[in-house]
């Protein structure tokens, strides 16, 4: 059988009951380590859970028949940073599972998206979630600020995920990150400074008259790590801050209907004191 | 210190490892119960945490107050089925939290949020969740109607979460329930087969032409729980199934990418084998 599993956005104290039980009586455990971070070393997860845990390196998750063909067998578990199904990274495993006949169980768990219950915008007010790359002189997919014009045209609000690359050797540095998209060693995270620029690029072309320096956005700061940090303020202000270490989020919030302009102000003013 | 704790999905364990550690400290545990399910009774949680558990009765959740003042001196939990703010049921636990300066901590959990990267459909491709109401003679609120045909003009996928009325005695009688919106003396969940008959009617009145006899669509039963089940079929078919017990939700797909296409129709195939 294969689990996957999903860790959630902090440490292994974010791990259920249930999946540290599945864990703990598996044949053979795989972390993953490409589409997010965690906070916990893999030597501090071996030592929590006693026993070998393998980095799956991206050789295995590019031939993921390789953990099918282990399930077969033996039960096998890949954790998963976040919530396991959310990108479409794992679709595949599945894929081969089920045209297997290999009996596969999803473990989920909190991920980015329980922000959206948040800091006092309603969960029900959120459209379609954006993804931002890194723009570069080629590739400037404009077409991302159309998905956030449509949702405030629609008057709900967008959560913006920035774009992550991870190097080959992520847990030999987990310490050193770098913001610069052309960084060869390290891994690389895009900062929410250099998302709030690439959507100020796409005003440019597009003209929507979306965002303006005045306008009010929220940058998420490692949300459900314990050095979480959360601003709301206007583009202006945000683009002098230095928001430290990764993952950021922004949310574009939509018109604000009454009780969430009071919800959020509240919540901003509180925590300013 | 106030702390809200989502219970997930299933059991008690779906609760993390951070969870268990707060809710075994805490001075004071309450369970809160009418905007949810779980599948644990009262007693099973308090033998399992070896702690008294106060069941929150509609008059403190209506009176939050007493929560806020008790939180002034005691470590005070209250524990809510799946994630605690995706409703905007406790927005005001955490505005009174913050305007008498009581610190509050939030830990999410899994929730029916979490379906939407499950059964081969991209989380990137959901618009705005729609609830759906019981309709009666003079409710009728068709705009839930509108919402849904927003998301498929804008090629997103719809998640609808369907209406449940709890008891005050609910605890009392768990293992009963209707799916009758007038019945007097159990706890109300609306059924797939409701919700799809509310979902044609709207039809019938606005003639969008979103929603026909052949249209395929997801009926999500009891998600995260052990007797999970997922159907995928037209709405003529599932009009004459019976889905058991609660809770029920429905996906009403926008216009599909080839590969969610792909692997709809594949874990739909394969789970039929």
């Amino acid at each position: 059988m294969l689990y996957l599993i999903g860790l959630g956005l902090a440490d292994y104290e974010d791990l259920s009951l249930r999946s540290v039980k599945i864990i703990k009586k598996a044949d053979k455990v795989y972390l993953e380590a490409y589409t997010c971070i965690i906070h916990n070393t893999l030597e501090e997860l071996k030592q929590f859970f006693g026993k070998e845990i393998a980095l799956a390196d991206r050789n295995l998750l590019e031939n993921t028949q390789i953990l099918v063909e282990q399930a077969k067998y033996q039960d096998i578990v890949l954790l998963v940073p976040g919530t396991p199904i959310f990108a479409t990274t794992h679709t595949d495993l599945i894929l081969r599972c089920q045209n297997d006949n290999v009996t596969y169980k999803i473990i989920d768990n909190i991920s980015i998206f329980n922000v959206i219950g948040h800091f006092g915008l309603f969960s029900y007010n959120f459209g379609r979630t954006v993804s931002i790359p890194f723009f570069t002189d080629t590739f400037k997919p404009y077409s991302i600020y159309d998905k956030i014009k449509l949702n405030i045209d629609c008057n709900l609000h967008t959560l913006c995920l920035l774009d992550i690359k991870i190097n080959r050797d992520y847990y030999n540095n987990q310490n050193e990150f770098s913001f610069d998209p052309d960084n060869k060693t390290k891994n690389i995270f895009m900062n929410a400074n250099t998302a709030i620029k690439i959507l100020m690029d796409c005003e440019k072309h597009t003209k929507y008259n979306i965002l303006t320096e005045n306008k009010k956005i929220f940058v998420i700061c490692r949300f459900g790590h314990p050095t979480q940090q959360i601003f709301y303020d206007t583009i202006q202000n945000l683009l002098k801050k230095d928001f430290n270490g990764p993952l950021h989020s922004l949310i574009i919030p939509g018109p604000m209907e009454v009780v969430e302009k009071e919800h959020t102000e509240n919540f901003f003013v509180q925590n300013k004191k």
